[in-house]
């Protein structure tokens, strides 16, 4: 039996890997749920569930929660959500920098991680993979790329990987020129072709940060140097990655793309389990996979990403604060599209790298670039017309 | 050190086996040699390759060469090559039934097999499998599809498979109508349009038979009942199979269609060596991979090999016997395309099945079946126009 807290229960992975856990109540309990201010999906979540604590984020809305078991608030709630006796294993689909915290004390208390919350390998991969190579608990990918190269690595050697390929379905804007790109809105973007997702990441799929956030976790997840790491476009989203080993032969792992599939993965790893209720991929009605380069002078944030990554230190994290907060600036039709790249790059810009950060030093320079993002936006916003 | 014997080195496969010996002096030595008719090659292959003792299973042609080293000939030639004491490994690319006996041979002697020879396993899968199942020996599959599978498979649990899919580039008259294959011939057929095979194995492509008898081994191989084999057309042919999981997970192998790819896997099986000289995938220079149902009723060979391969027993062999003559005749020009099915499907129908059959009644079967053939084709042969 796996005892599951699942951080961020209400957001897109949250619901669907609830998706999962009511279909297997032998294989899973929950024991606890937190969210950031949806109090309302919350409560019908404690009924059907009936976890034994939940956290809720936002203090104010914590407050307004009745329940009948304890409700815990802000980072504290997700620590203790994410450190809970009684669960052996954390579900992290909470989004932005908050999740970092709750990934290493989840790992402290040996606890056994699913990971969606992308900013914990972006932002603190060094120090999560230090941890865990000294520790037997285990961090499994929900991201369908990650979960994707994990099925692919599965009984070889990870020192006959050439090449690892992350597809990408191109995001909202792939067919809009550069001209364009000035004058799109955040509606038009979360319109998303193929997945199920939440606001944030569909604004970055669209910039392509997302996909630069993948590429530096998978250098991360699996020991990788950047320059075997690829992207392409893939507008299907029916092959979620490919790995390339050293005989030339190309390991891929398919399906429809409905985020049920890895999340399941990720609960039950390595154990694969029957589930009729998830999509089966028919090739002869898909007819069609195309591939193509990314352009990266449309879509300069994935060629930011990966010289963030090389670079490494200090500055994953400030180039995922000021794109956090960028995001949310563009999500409320305050900026452009394209500031959204010219805001990251002005915030690298003006950072001094720390090489091997401690942790308290990653949060910080997180919580102080935001601050100073938010400052330098409102100096100088440009309203989309 | 892999010692090997090549059965069949001149052919298609052979001569790219030897390929990739030639670029691993090191990894690979060759103990035997033997070809079917090709002595001018042979002669090539000793001198560079400098076997110990080489066979010609022409016996005309056998004396005819002269050598160094011991020549062999016949069936009895390429037993003693299947059985070297000094070869742990026998690459079997024999080309036909006179391959069964020495895979049955070279099993019996702890020997390895790499597998190229599709009539061992479409033939006497049966009987092959439970030699294997009570040995410590192992048979890898050369195969592009089934090299597929069995990577696909690494680290997998063959219980948790829900289905497997056989691609196929389609064959040379994938494009041609019901009533344009009256017409095509044998030269036609030979221009292949993706992997370099033997006239044989393209015909058997054009026809379907060739995946027909995939289907069949791909269920002897992975032990996997017919109806979670499935088949699709992929003409880029650089998807070269998959595996669906019961978690609606599906694991591809692919890479471009060249078959060293999957013959120094099967060569070095289970680890993995680089390879430089090997074509590497780039799917963004590839574009686009597209995916069909075959159509039955164009092909009917492939529904056979379904039937046939559920009935088992001997029908198997009767298929494969009756359609290696009705090739031979369509190679020479003398019976037209659709008439190769019409002739195996008559075969069958006169076939009253054996099951569980010894190995010496499926050959005895196979002879019988190849001289009926003969027979029935001479007399109402009708020659293409």
């Amino acid at each position: 039996m796996k005892t599951l807290s699942i951080l961020g229960s209400t957001g897109s992975i949250g619901t669907q890997t609830l998706d999962i856990v009511r279909i297997f109540p032998n294989k899973f309990k929950v024991v606890a749920l937190t969210c950031n201010s949806n109090i309302e999906l919350l409560k019908q979540q404690i009924d059907e569930f009936k976890p034994e604590i939940v956290a809720v984020y936002d203090e104010e809305k914590a407050d307004e929660l009745k329940a009948d078991i304890p409700v815990y608030k802000g980072m504290d709630g997700l620590i203790r959500a994410a450190t809970i006796g009684k669960a052996n294993t954390i579900v992290n689909s909470l989004v932005g920098s908050i999740g970092v915290i709750p990934t290493i004390k989840a790992i402290d208390n040996l606890k056994n991680v699913a990971l969606a919350n992308k900013e914990t390998l972006v932002t603190a991969g060094a120090i999560v993979m230090k941890k865990l190579s000294s520790s037997k608990t285990s961090l499994i990918p929900i991201d369908s790329e990650h979960s994707a190269i994990l099925q692919c690595l599965n009984g070889e050697n990870v020192n006959d990987v050439s090449k690892i390929t992350l597809t990408c379905s191109g995001g909202a804007f792939k067919n809009r020129s550069k001209g364009e790109l000035g004058h799109v809105k955040a509606e038009d973007a979360l319109k998303h072709p193929t997945w199920n997702m939440g606001a944030k990441i569909t604004i970055d799929s669209a910039t392509f940060m997302n996909k630069g956030f993948e590429v530096i976790e998978a250098h991360w997840l699996y020991n990788l140097p950047y320059s075997k790491i690829d992207v392409v476009i893939h507008p299907q989203s029916i092959v979620h990655s490919l790995v390339e080993f050293k005989d030339k032969s190309v390991i891929a792992q398919l399906g429809m793309p409905d985020m049920r599939i890895p999340i399941q993965y990720a609960l039950n790893y390595p154990q694969r389990i029957k589930n009729e209720s998830l999509p089966q991929l028919n090739l002869t009605e898909i007819k069609e996979l195309t591939f193509k380069e990314p352009d990266l002078e449309r879509f300069p944030c994935l060629k930011m990403a990966y010289d963030v990554g090389i670079k490494s230190g200090t500055l994953p994290a400030v180039m995922n604060a000021a794109n956090e907060i960028a995001v949310k600036y563009f999500l409320q039709d305050k900026i452009r599209f394209n500031d959204i790249h010219r805001i990251i790059q002005e915030s690298i810009g003006q950072h001094t790298v720390i090489t091997n950060p401690t942790i308290d030093e990653i949060m910080e320079i997180d919580k102080k670039t935001k601050e100073e993002t938010e400052k330098e936006i409102e100096k100088g916003m440009c309203i989309a017309s």
